[in-house]
């Protein structure tokens, strides 16, 4: 095998990384059938059946890749694994409804341990009424990997892609970023510790919030909600799953647009502030960079911003530009730095 | 690890097998939403958007479990993958308008290998009319995995499900049955002989429809389209993926009924028959077991049987019971053997 990767005329696809990989596979795809309003490309397709539009969004995960079961109770990644499907269906300004969960695994794993998967699983269903109505079960060499599809629906004209910010918008993005990766870090901490002496018995409780966005993230339905009470329609939207960088860096793509991020709007937990002085981290990086807070990061029209305001969860750190070559953030010290995706990359 | 399998009190996955995991998975899943009609334990999911009624259906495939690539092209594995899926939805009687396909891949695969296996996988949605509607894309420690979901619709009075098989109803198959298992008997054989001797050019020109079973089978979309044209919707139907027997004991069992299916009826290539003789096997026992024919089982009302009796390649192999107790196999010799299942085991 060695050997293919040593012939010139092939890509080895480390070199290629996850999204150039996808747009070199979906570009050959062309949509045939009248339902399919929407393929490839945002946080889930929109198939139009009529009267509500069905939406439809998968993802997979693989152990050793996106989870390490030394320190993810299998419970908490029975949750996860089911919230960050949820999250690209409400990413969509959708309501999810149905999912099917797929599962390998290896003999190590016996049914008391699927069922503390699924203990999580049905967890996230009951409390985002969920029903799970497929999947599949099967064995794997080694370890394993769980592939969920989420289905939701949503009215035409609430659907918001990642493609319709425009000049002037109002970035505005849910709860606070980066302690989910700080949460991730002290787990990765801690395993190291206990490697070394498995009888230390770590003191976490300064890391409660970090291991909580870590272990049990949440998806922001509620947000969904305050939409659509408030008669909000966002103008784009995606969920933070690869980061701020990588995420606005797709809206700025599919909008064709730029945008302003300011770095002292950026909503940082405090747990976070104090876990980065101890890591000796800098803040806005992890914020910008670190993955799975699974918040919402959406766009709209200036006219929303009297409704958007007095929310304590939802915070304006910036604005949409005119200039598609221009994503920058603004720092502290008002110098303008150019936004690269620092996104969290598979392979 | 091992530790946890020698503890008594636990279940190990391997004891339990597929169907009693599943069932154990499933059955503490409540439906919660008006829109699922029925969730796990058929082909498909039907879930009710109103007008026409959504198909949901989804397969985990897993190198070294499911497919071997030292006799598996990767484009062929591809256009597999894709029909699998598709047969789900056509054995509900419904119509499959999009997929979605997960994959991970462990670094030995270059962009050009997941080309090819993509190659196949358009292939079928070209024929099939199908849109690539979402997937995700990743790596893996090991192998390759694929995740396939497929979303199709019907009308909802036409939908077959497993469970309307009624006394006296008839039996019926299309295609015939054993020869994609004897497909790949062959190439076992022939990867065993090119193990030993990696010159040698094997003859495969005998078994040109039995590779062509197991490397490209095909869905029944034509089976549908006959039924709509003619009129016809099925008491119960099941693609048969794991073997005649396997199948059959499904439909009994959700249909609370019995059944009796004649040796000398079951429809077999004459290529098999031949493969069969030189392999030693039994024809009939190769096809109640082989799996991955991909054929439709169904059964229709005794009034049907004018429509069907003139298809050359539908074949009435026996006709449902009452006592659902009985699912038998009536021999050549006319003796009356209890069908077990013997279907593909994946744990």
């Amino acid at each position: 095998m060695e050997k293919e990767n040593k012939n010139n005329n092939l890509t080895s696809i480390s070199e290629l990384g996850e999204f150039k990989l996808i747009e070199e596979i979906t570009k050959t795809f062309e949509v045939v059938n009248d339902s399919t309003d929407l393929g490839v490309g945002d946080d889930a397709a929109v198939l139009d059946f009529k009267t509500n539009k069905v939406l439809i969004s998968t993802d997979m995960l693989v152990e050793g890749v996106h989870f390490d079961l030394a320190y993810t109770p299998l419970k908490h990644l029975g949750y996860k694994a089911v919230i960050s499907n949820l999250s690209d269906i409400f990413a969509m300004n959708g309501i999810c409804s149905q999912i099917t969960v797929s599962i390998a695994l290896s003999n190590r794993f016996t049914l008391e341990s699927v069922e503390e998967l699924y203990l999580g699983i049905r967890a996230a269903c009951k409390k985002f009424k969920i029903d799970l109505v497929g999947g599949d079960t099967t064995s794997s060499n080694k370890g394993m990997i769980i592939s969920i599809t989420a289905i939701g629906y949503s009215i035409n004209k609430t659907i918001t892609k990642r493609s319709g910010a425009k000049e002037n918008d109002l970035l505005v993005v849910s709860g606070d970023l980066g302690s989910a990766y700080m949460g991730l870090q002290v787990l990765k901490r801690e395993n190291e510790v206990f490697k070394v002496n498995p009888k230390n018995q770590p003191d976490l409780s300064a890391y409660t919030y970090l291991l909580q966005r870590q272990l049990k993230p949440e998806a922001r339905k509620d947000v969904i909600d305050f939409f659509a009470k408030n008669d909000i329609v966002p103008t784009s939207m995606i969920d933070i799953s690869d980061g701020l960088s990588s995420e606005i860096l797709h809206i700025c793509k599919n909008s064709n647009v730029g945008c302003n991020i300011y770095e002292e709007k950026i909503p940082l937990s405090e747990e976070l502030i104090a876990a980065c002085e101890e890591f000796k981290l800098h803040p806005t990086t992890i914020a910008m960079s670190g993955g799975e807070d699974y918040e919402l990061l959406f766009t709209v029209n200036q006219k929303d911003y009297e409704k958007i305001k007095n929310s304590n969860d939802l915070t304006v750190i910036g604005h949409i530009t005119n200039d598609s070559k221009e994503a920058n953030l603004i720092t502290k010290a008002e110098q303008i730095v150019p936004i690269t995706s620092q996104g969290w990359k598979s392979f």
